[in-house]
């Protein structure tokens, strides 16, 4: 960090004045420093062209800091993951704050290394941003949103539309692990473990199965917030076709396994950060998890499911001693400032 | 409003799951309404081509509602011209909130019918999005991020590079009143005036310049936080210039000025959302102001000063009679939460 003559972020330093500039000058452009973040405008301009992906999310988890990671790499990974579930290979981050005034300066550092060494990871530029302070008990120590950009693979085509009866679904990883790891630290509900977030950059990933797969793959999405089951069930209502999963081939750690038991929560609504689904082409399906396996954040992959002409917008999970139950979405909140 | 079965807006409508889903069913689809949007996707997916712009801003105004608008139309307007300040015209907007829970809905409402409306107004369509919902006393009813994309206008060159000697400074309207009607509104600093904020968007505006005068406009920039003062000040400093701006030339309308003098304050460092200043060629500049008088947003424009190659990094203001004093950034936080 660099030697400052603040030791926290007060209301001055989101005036847009003298104090924003130093806050600014003090660590933000040079750690992320890039030629379109270097121009101090209102806004970056760039070269794209093609197809493009956008999207946003604001991240607003408690606490900020949580083993395995902090709210700074989960705001990058989390709209770099989006844009990668849309079939895109992510370019442009914007990444904006709100912050509670009395923030040590040493925490909203931290959080800004993990932002830049989250950005290399997935290869994106974080060009334009904001900064914004409120006042104590306005807000909980930093919100963050980012945005962005990215260009749309050449050879995908996903969306709703392609998915077809018999796809396979794919998982990329064990469920549940970052919803479980959030709340072993959580007030009030801290228990003992030495699990970690699983959140990463999924983009790398993505890239090299449309690279291999294009067309085959139908459909992808990352199940943050309302777990498995929730976006299960947004994919089955939105293509008007039945889910069946096989409980015994869905990946759990037994550390969250036996978590969840503890806690009494099923997997399969638990967030995640650092998986995503995939209903593929059922010819290429096998070829699909070879592939998964072989990338970092893939070795867990597993097959788990398929889509039925059966009970068309509901998903059906086959129990590890074969009884058959519907999977619902999420109905209330398991844990809110999950992400 | 539609009918619903929720007054106020809970933790669960965050969740990602039923909630999450009926609120967003209840409202924001329908009323923002557009193709795009109605994928239901992680971003969204369009073809967009050419330089682009990029911009974001979090809008933590307080309070929410005040004379003249709300957060919500505040949040459209000031991320649509910040990617005009770019040269660009803007194209698409994400939205994501951070609401407290118990924000009534009905102010939800009003807020996304505003939403709606200065999206219209602007031309740009709301294409992806994001809800959050954090506890009572860890926000402050609704806190609202925008980012959006632009392309750059085919004539548009505008960078601090481009500004020279002889320059003429434009602004496009009254200076400082919108941070005067926040300020009439604030708890403990209320006082009578029927003033109201000038948000408004001025991608129009601004279009209609760059369509006529190309590359002789050199430089865009909206005076938002720490007000016309500041922004001269960056721009003086990142183009290694003088700017010379002469007081009685400023339009400031009687009530604000009034306002000010009460306040103790200088309009040159209170925040605008509807102006914006130009730096354009000597030459073309008194047609550039009679073309920005023309539009709905600068009836009231004015010449108010020109670059000059003496005091380089300065700004220099000359007072109604004849005083000169130099003119420096916004130091502390003149009014937090103002944008």
């Amino acid at each position: 960090m660099p030697q400052l003559d603040f030791d926290v972020i007060t209301l001055g330093h989101g005036s847009g004045g003298i104090l924003t500039s130093k806050l600014l000058a003090a660590g933000v452009f040079d750690l992320l420093k890039n030629p379109l973040l270097d121009t101090h405008h209102d806004g970056a301009v760039f070269e794209l062209s093609g197809p493009l992906a956008f999207s946003t999310d604001s991240y607003v988890i408690s606490p900020i800091f949580f083993p395995g990671g902090n709210i700074g790499e989960l705001a990058v990974n989390g709209t770099v993951n989006d844009l990668a579930m849309c079939g895109a290979v992510p370019k442009y981050l914007s990444l904006s704050f709100i912050i509670e005034e009395g923030l040590p300066m040493s925490e909203f550092w931290e959080i800004l290394v993990a932002i830049k060494f989250a950005a290399e990871r997935a290869g994106v530029s974080i060009v334009t941003g904001d900064t914004k302070v409120v006042e104590k008990g306005k807000g909980d120590k930093i919100f963050i949103n980012t945005s962005g950009i990215g260009q749309v693979h050449p050879q995908a085509k996903i969306s709703t539309t392609y998915i077809q009866p018999g796809d396979k679904l794919i998982v990329s990883g064990y469920v549940a692990t970052h919803g479980i790891a959030i709340m072993s630290v959580r007030e009030g509900l801290d228990f003992e473990t030495d699990l970690v977030s699983d959140t990463v950059n999924l983009n790398h990933a993505v890239k090299s199965l449309l690279d291999e797969f294009g067309s085959a793959i139908h459909l992808l999405r990352d199940p943050t917030r309302g777990g498995v089951a929730t976006v299960l069930n947004e994919i089955a209502r939105d293509c008007s076709l039945g889910i069946d999963i096989m409980q015994e081939q869905i990946p759990v750690l037994d550390d969250v396994a036996g978590a969840c038991e503890l806690l009494g929560l099923d997997p399969l609504y638990v967030a995640n950060e650092g998986i995503f689904l995939a209903l593929v082409a059922a010819d290429v399906a096998d070829q699909v998890l070879t592939k998964l396996r072989e990338t970092d954040v893939g070795k867990q992959a597993a097959i788990i499911g398929e889509v039925v002409p059966e009970h068309p917008a509901q998903v059906v999970l086959t129990s590890r001693i074969g009884g058959k139950r519907v999977v619902n979405m999420l109905v209330g909140e398991q844990l809110p400032r999950i992400c």
